[in-house]
Parts: C-alpha cells; structure tokens; sequence
C-alpha cells in the first residue's frame, strides 16, 4: 500500500456537514489504495473560542493551563473525524498528540518537536485503520501537553510524514502558493512548484500558507509538500527539491504587526543583552547595531505580542509599533547581483523612508511604516513583475 | 496540612462566573490550612453537547472514539478551573485522567478504577499547587482514553481520596440525602447521617446523589464522604461508617426506564445463558427463574439502553419496557423482619400489581409499571413515614 499523510485545517473540519466531507475525501483515498494518516486542527473557531474563555478569566493564563485547554480542540475534531469514518464503513481510529508519539520541548505554546514516536501509528495503520492525528500538539518530558503554535499543525504531519518517509499534503483553504498574496493584488500568479529554501523564506517572511517549521523539516527529510484546496480539483502548489532556475523573484510577502526596539547600551556587551533575550525566549528577527560617541545603539525587530517579555529584560527599551516587513524571495537572486540595489533605488526615487533592512542568499526584507506598506508592494510587484 | 479530596459537578463549573465562585470556595479552603485536590464535572451541558455532535455523525458511534471526545469536556473545565486560580493569586495546576494516575479496565464509557497512581498528585501538592484534576475519565492499558460512564466523577474523587487516606466532600446541586426524593415529596426529610450499606443500597437503587461505586470504595478504605450544596451553608450529609441505629426505612429510591426481559429456555442452561449475556457486559439486576412443564423460563431486569447489547445474544427474548423500580432502604432493616410482609400487604390491598421483587438485607425493591410508581411512592411513603 502506498502511503500518505493529509492534512486538514480548521476550516476543512469547521462544520459536522465539512467533517463528513473530509471523511468522504479520506475514503476515497483509502480505496485507491493508500494508507492514511491524517492529521486535523481544531474546528473552525475552536481555537479562539477556548482563548476567549480563558481570557474571561484572566488577562495573562497560565500557558500550561492553556496547552492544556487548547489541546482538547483537536482531540474534538480528531474524535469526530474517527466517527464519521467509521459510519462509512472505512476502520478508522483518533489519536492525540501524546499518543501519536509526539515528544516535544521548549515553552508552552511554543513547543517544539524534538521525535515522533510513530510505533502506535505504524500498528494502527498495520490493522488498516485510517489513524487520524491530532495536529498542534505533543506531550512535553513532564508529560504535560504542549501546543506548537498557530501553523503548528502542519509541523505536526510534516514532521509523521517525515519519520515515514512519505510525501505530506496539507489541504487549506487556499488553492496553492502565489507570487503575491492574491487578496492584495488580483493578477497574481500561481506557482506550480516553490524549493524548500524559497518557501521557508516564505514563511518566514510573512506569507500564511505555510508554517516556515514544517518546510524545515520537509527539507531535512527529503519528502515533499503538496499545498492544495480541500476540494481537490484544483491543481496546488509542491514544495520540493531545487532542480531548476526559473524567474530571479517569485514572491513577495507581507509581515504586519512588526515590533522595531532599540536600546541604547552602558554597561553591557551587546552579547548579554541577547542572551538575557534568549533566556525569556524572545523570538528576534533583524539585529542592527551602531557605535556612535562612545556609545552603542542596538535595533532589533520583534513581533507586538512578545512585548511583555522583552520588557522583563530591561526597562529602558524604546519601542516603534504599527510596523511592516515587506520581503521579495526568489531562488535565482543567488546568481543574480544588483537585486538590492534595485529595490534601494526603487524605494530612494519614490521618497519611501524604512528602519531597517535585511537580506538573505535568496530575499530582502525592508522594515517599513505599515502607512506605506501598500505604496511599497505596489512598487515592487511592478518592478519585479510578480 | 490537613488534606481533602472535593468534588465539584457539572452545574458547579457550568458557566465562567460559576468557575470564579469554586476558585473562590478552593482559595478560602487553602487559606484555611488544607492541601486539596479538586475533582471536576465537564461544564454544564458539555458532555450532552459533545454527544450531540457525535450523534449528528452516526447513531451507534465508536465508544472509543466517544471516550477520547467526552473526556476533552473535563479537560476544559479543570484547565480553566486552574487558570482561574492562578488568577486569585492560588497556585494551581490541572491534570486530565492519565496525568493523574487513573487506571481503568473495561468496556469503553463503562471503565472501572483499577487504580490510582497519586505519585503525580502527591508532588504537585508538595509544591504547594491545589491539584484539580478530570473527573470520569482515566487510561486504559492501551493508552486510550476510557470513561467512567455518568456519576463517574463522584468515583474518581472518592479514589484519589482513597489512595491518600482523607475524606472526599461531594458538592453538588441537592444539599443532601433526603428520606425521599424532595421533588417526589415535599415533606422529605434531610438524613445529617447514612451508612455506607445504606447510601450504597439507595443509589444502586435509583436515588441519584452518588455513584454506587464511590460508596463502595469508601466503605472498602474507611474514608467519610459528605455531599452537599456548592454554596456549603446548608449542612449536609454524612456517608460513613455504621455506629447507630435509627429508623427502620431511611430512604425510598425510583429508577424509571428498567427492561424487563423474559426468554423461555430449549436447548441451554440457565447458567449458558447468564454466561452469554456476561460476555457482552450486560448489566443486570434482579433475575428470576421458573420450571414449567418441562420448560424452564428466566425473567430478569436490566436498563433499556442495554437492550441492543442483550439482543446480540438471542433472537428470542421478549422485552417489556415502560417499567420502574421501587425501593425502600434501611439500615435497622436487618433487625426488624416483617418489613417484606408490610410491603406485600400494603400493595395487595391497594390492588397493585408487580412484576417482580427482590430484597437485600436492608432493601426490598419491587418493580411495577411506570404507570402505578407514583402510587406506590405515595403508599410506601405513608406507611413508612419518610
């Protein structure tokens, strides 16, 4: 039997009516001949509704209490999907996180996936169960559950199909990767293959399609990824290996919600100030520094939400909010010079000012005002022809 | 410290401003000197909710899969539960059914406490957490998700107070054990007290206030269960050890929806018979046996959701639904016979038929159609001045 490992978001499994239609989808598989594991995320707004619950009762829950809350989601969706199987005749049995062998580590709510375990999976599938895994979350060395992350069920099926060598297809409710976010510029093209390296800069870089994670470990393993509409009959985008050369840009993303702090630094090296930021696990993105009148100015990028934690660090950290990173990716700018001094003429000549910048082997991320986010994607599709 | 086990059900923690009140109750008792561990009910109408869902998707849903879903409805309240705690300043930390040491046996919604390992239990109260834990739920030796079936919850707390040797409190949404159901009979009497043989006896029997099973693990480990309002300004009633003796009848208990079912035997024994109908984990109560000319014919009772499960058995058995049992308890029965006589006399000159009868040493129960029960709870109750 071949085998595959499906994933359906939220909004694959919102509705009982949905859940029935994935089941459908699932059995049709299974009859083609194919060992499934399908990973789920919680129903619809799920997810949410369990945080407004928590939130009615404080402002700042416990995370662990909150893994512990959020976890139930998927074992909600997981356990239906089971059901609605079982009622079309196909053997089929729900799993979560703990049982599914997901062994995972790092702060609640952030957790990462240290193995997947997959023995309990590899004797459902022995018995020609369809083994449904919930997505989102493992069981962390306390035995206490532990949430991935938002995205982080795509981690979870990347990372069983890896241990199973076999390709992993994420259904969403999108119908591939784009140049451009097709919400913001209509003509948009679909991409019909991205390389790891392109789409976890994606990722990375602000497109939703994907978390960056789970392109990671597609990479190391070697399986690819196919992104693809819940219906189907739409040809999705794969994530594959590098073969080919194509256009020098084929992406532009957006990242709103940009944090930009600055520190002016007196009796400590730049080295403490970032391992105190990595004690409270602060996620840090672009770092600048200046020496400048026997002082040093530090600048780095962080997201609105992990403000409190970098305020335990220090109390003289000035803060910019209602910040964007705007960010082109395209395999072929390796080979091919002068992208950045494009896109710094391009924004100089139209009077855009931005606080930072950076670049990788294959994109460039410039730190703008969200005011001007537009006017800057406006620019850089027409000059990059996205 | 001094240690206690409570237990809060479904009504208690039904809503967000419910939650508040028993983090409120748990955080006066803390203060009060006592280690706690605190057992909860799903929310409300959750464990309904979640059954509905499943039903919309199948008729005879997987209890596997029935299993993993309701015991997500523990795992919601007791998470907020903590993170409510954690928010009055109470250290706190909730644990679902594997977390807490609970392992059960059995058929899936009807699992039974092997054990309870509290090494968990025992070092979250050591630093000093009040320790809320998933009632009606526990793991298998598959590491699958198994429930207790309804009033399991009373069970679970009763079993950790058990393994730790300390009285479990039971709040609930009546303040007490009355002589009569209160909403049978206003005139009902609250009991300060009830033995373990009689409060089992009650709830075997129909009365609602506890799980049977709970009494029986107290009685087994000598520890007092006391049930009472949430609001623990009405005094209410002790379950414990026998010391006195008090009026002949302290309790009249219905439980509606019995089976009766009835089957001429051919080619089996009797003893095949009750073998077979084990084999399936029927659940049956008072079993008569008749020879006739040369046949032999069995009546028992049972509940009327087990008559899928019974018919798996044969294809001959006659079934008659619509019935109730009746029963009166006490203690000072043992010493009092004629109690049997009474009942008889009573029922056959008030022109009562009943289909069958059974006794213990301190109960005498009587099945009659649903029809004439409330006849027969208002003659009992006259005679016996409940």
């Amino acid at each position: 039997m071949k085998r595959v490992v499906m994933k359906f978001g939220g909004s694959s499994v919102a509705t009982i009516e949905k859940i029935k239609k994935v089941a459908e989808i699932l059995k049709r598989r299974k009859n083609g001949m194919n060992d499934i594991v399908c990973v789920v995320s919680a129903m619809g707004d799920t997810t949410d509704e369990l945080l407004s619950l928590a939130g009615a009762l404080s402002k700042n829950p416990s995370r662990r209490e909150l893994d512990m809350l959020l976890a139930t989601g998927e074992m909600v969706s997981a356990s239906l999907l089971a059901i609605a199987l079982n009622e079309i005749g196909e053997k089929a049995i729900a799993l979560n996180g703990a049982q599914a062998g997901f062994e995972v580590k790092g702060r609640y709510g952030f957790a990462k996936v240290v193995d997947v375990n997959t023995s309990r999976i590899e004797r459902e599938l022995s018995e020609d169960n369809i083994v449904i895994v919930t997505g989102f979350q493992g069981m962390n060395s306390k035995e206490d559950f532990s949430t991935l992350g938002r995205g982080g069920s795509d981690t979870s099926a990347v990372a069983i199909a890896s241990k199973l060598g076999v390709d992993c297809e994420i259904y969403t409710d999108v119908d591939g990767i784009y140049t451009v976010d097709p919400r913001f510029h209509s003509e948009a093209k679909k991409l019909s293959k991205v390389f790891y390296d392109e789409a976890m800069e994606m990722a990375h870089l602000g497109a939703k399609i994907i978390d960056p994670r789970s392109v990671e470990i597609a990479k190391k393993y070697g399986i690819r990824i196919y992104v693809a509409l819940n219906s189907a009959n739409v040809l999705g985008t794969y994530i594959g290996e590098e073969n080919v050369e194509e256009s020098i840009i084929s992406n532009l993303s957006v990242q709103d919600n940009i944090l930009l702090v600055k520190k002016t630094l007196r009796n400590e090296s730049v080295a403490e100030l970032f391992l105190n930021l990595a004690k409270e696990d602060v996620n840090i993105d672009i770092i600048s520094k200046m020496d400048t009148e026997g002082k040093t100015l530090v600048r780095f990028t962080s997201v609105v939400d992990e403000r409190d934690l970098i305020e335990k660090v220090a109390d003289d950290f000035e803060f910019v909010e209602n910040v964007s990173k705007v960010s082109i990716i395209g395999n072929a700018m390796r080979n091919q010079p002068g992208v950045a001094a494009r896109v710094f003429d391009l924004l100089n000549s139209n009077g855009i000012n931005f606080h930072g910048l950076s670049t990788s082997e294959i994109s460039i991320s410039i730190i703008v005002d969200t005011l001007v986010k537009e006017k800057v994607m406006s620019l850089l599709i027409r000059e990059f022809e996205l």
